[in-house]
């Protein structure tokens, strides 16, 4: 039973994070937002998940450093020097950062890369996704992040090789290509799948969220696991030990 | 047991049905191509199909005219003279002309129609298509059809409401919208997937072809169906009743 | 703007009911449990949704017919009197009673019917469905009311044609049979399939929940329908125009 | 461009072999039946297949032996005694037997395997298949190959832990139990679907076959790959170097 601290408590994420801490194994040490104290609550916490803002970021690393306790970072939008922060205060505690803090996801990008690397390109790359009406751009985030998967595997760049929106008279698919493709409708948390087809089989792996909660509670067991690390910076593969 | 003569029999869709004859449950009555005798054709038949080029067809209708047996015409790139040719052809003569002889697709365009006429626009309709890599354009054709089925139960032009190709900033979907996207890979005959996605609630309407016989089995079906009907001009809605 | 009177408000189903209407585009006139004052609630409603108890309808018919409004049932477990109840009440109100009140799942049942009927038992017919792991039975109560509209279409009884838990050496499928196949796992709401497999081709059509809140948005828009009907008995079908 | 010599040439897969040597890149040394000449044969191939009989074994293992080439056994049916065979000529010569000769079951098996390891048990695991309507047992060899990877990622053994079947009243699922379901229909290849269902969200990891011709292909991958390697006993696992 680990104490979570919750810095944006009053954010989107914050609060899916506070729902599943009060439903779930662990404990809420309590939130922080802007002008909250943040040291105060980094001594009342086993660790502590930052979904606040890259201007908090320093003070942030800096509360949990003083506190020496781990640091689960969810923020986006961080830049050069950010990193540079993360990776200086990852000397002296346990640190993970991630855009994405699905374990699904994480693991399904994990099946992918495997996949990608033992069937070579006579197997085509092509990754699906749906998401709910509202979306305003394709592919998601997590799609690139799938083909990132299947690009890296083959040692090649995404960005080279992508066909995407096809539309009209679009010549046969590339050798080599990975394709990516985007439905939207009603209100579908998210599901994504890789296909990888090749001469007379095929092969899916495929993700489904029911509700935007995993994220949530992907980031408390995130949190919960960096707790006694050694420090150092981590990711998600980590905490599924891939 | 009927016979059926097969116009276009050295093409490939031809030599599918003859294949599909040979092992089922009617017989073949033969086959001409260019320079081929399609009125001793006629003759010996009990149905025809039309599988040739649309500057023959003047000559195959009036063959099977001539005869007093039904034609299934299954040309693609008829021109409004030829719609003209089978309208005349089809006071004397049952006449079926189709672009896609599946059973099982034209069932699903009618499912389709069903499905959008009853349950509004505030659900969204998404079509999915897949095909092998050497596909050059991008939606199908059956895609479309289903497209239109969609479109013509809510009485909008589908031309107007496409959302085809999402790729980058596109915004929320559009109201109302028909969304279309393209998967391309290895050598998968053709899948086809109409969504219709509510509030918390989705309907998916699918169609799977192993392979693309379905289309030669549809046409010895609907030739079959043709035997014995009235002078008129079908589809292959007629085939099913629908 | 309806305002809608819900018995049973404090059950699974009326808590639902009651979040449906406080989010969307009708009104809720309040609740009444065990010994709340019914006709009182159907005085200050446009309609009334049951999901009490067998023992409280007949009251509840009466407090309907007193306030000249509709009703929909959702209660479960009626015998002989509660449907005999229901026929008298719906000469004088409109009474819709149902045992499922997703609008999603009544469709998907009409378009298997229409499937079914056009495709002739050389199809076979599947049902699949996945739900949690808390489920205790199997298959589910939808998975049988898609299979009924399957069998009532081929004119057959289902009792006497089904192939259900598949499991060691089987023997070949029977014709016309229609299996039914059961998933467990995780905290899915309710997923059905029907699959008809036929030659070298299948037609899928699936629905979809994503989360339990779909037959409390049903209930509320089976209700709203049902004002300014004529006094009769009716099914969801009818608020579909199926 | 290797020489593949099939033993068992007139068999189902033995055609399906020599179909798929017609067709690409590499070429049949020629085919030996009961009382064909399986040394001869040996001797011009640079690799063999055999899916012939238990009985013939010991005698293609020493053909092989003798001509210093590999052989890929894709025999059932095998008691100790002929593995024991096996291992024996492995000491000589590349041997890779095995029940399934598919490189996309085999990748797909690896990746059960390493979902189930890293996801654990409070994520269910269940196995789906459909087949033909001709399919006399279930589940398929192939779905309990894939509940037996994920049985032996999770250290348990399969056997005790099975829910397959399910009709009626099941109770709950069982904590770690790993669940099978079978569809039958049509003329289905052979589709299989492991689906791990956690709290809200859920992974599916699926195969598809568009017709039988795959363990074809798959074989003639496999003798090829053998070609070269030093003596020793292989699985098809390593020709995909998983």
């Amino acid at each position: 039973m680990a104490k979570i601290g919750i810095i944006g408590s009053q954010g989107h994420m914050g609060q899916a994070i506070a729902a599943v801490l009060g439903a779930g194994e662990h404990e809420c040490a309590g939130g922080a937002d802007k002008d909250g104290d943040v040291p105060a609550l980094a001594n009342r916490s086993d660790a502590l998940v930052d979904f606040s803002s890259p201007a908090a970021l320093q003070a942030n690393l800096d509360a949990a450093s003083a506190a020496g306790i781990p640091i689960l970072i969810g923020t986006t939008g961080l830049a050069d020097e950010h990193h540079a922060a993360i990776e200086a205060a990852a000397k002296h505690i346990p640190v993970l950062q991630t855009g994405n803090t699905s374990l699904g996801v994480t693991l399904l990008a994990h099946l992918v890369h495997e996949a990608a690397a033992r069937l070579g390109d006579d197997w085509d790359v092509e990754v699906l996704e749906m998401h709910h009406r509202m979306k305003v751009d394709a592919p998601s985030g997590t799609a690139l992040l799938l083909g990132e998967a299947a690009a890296d595997a083959r040692g090649i760049a995404l960005s080279d090789q992508t066909e995407s929106g096809r539309d009209g008279h679009t010549g046969a698919r590339a050798k080599g290509a990975i394709g990516f493709a985007a439905l939207r409708g009603g209100t579908v948390a998210g599901e994504h799948s890789v296909i990888l087809a090749g001469e007379e089989e095929r092969i899916t792996l495929s993700h489904s969220a029911e509700n935007r909660s995993i994220f949530a509670r992907g980031a408390v067991r995130g949190a919960a696991w960096l707790i006694g690390r050694e420090a150092g910076r981590y990711t998600m593969k980590d905490v599924l030990d891939l």
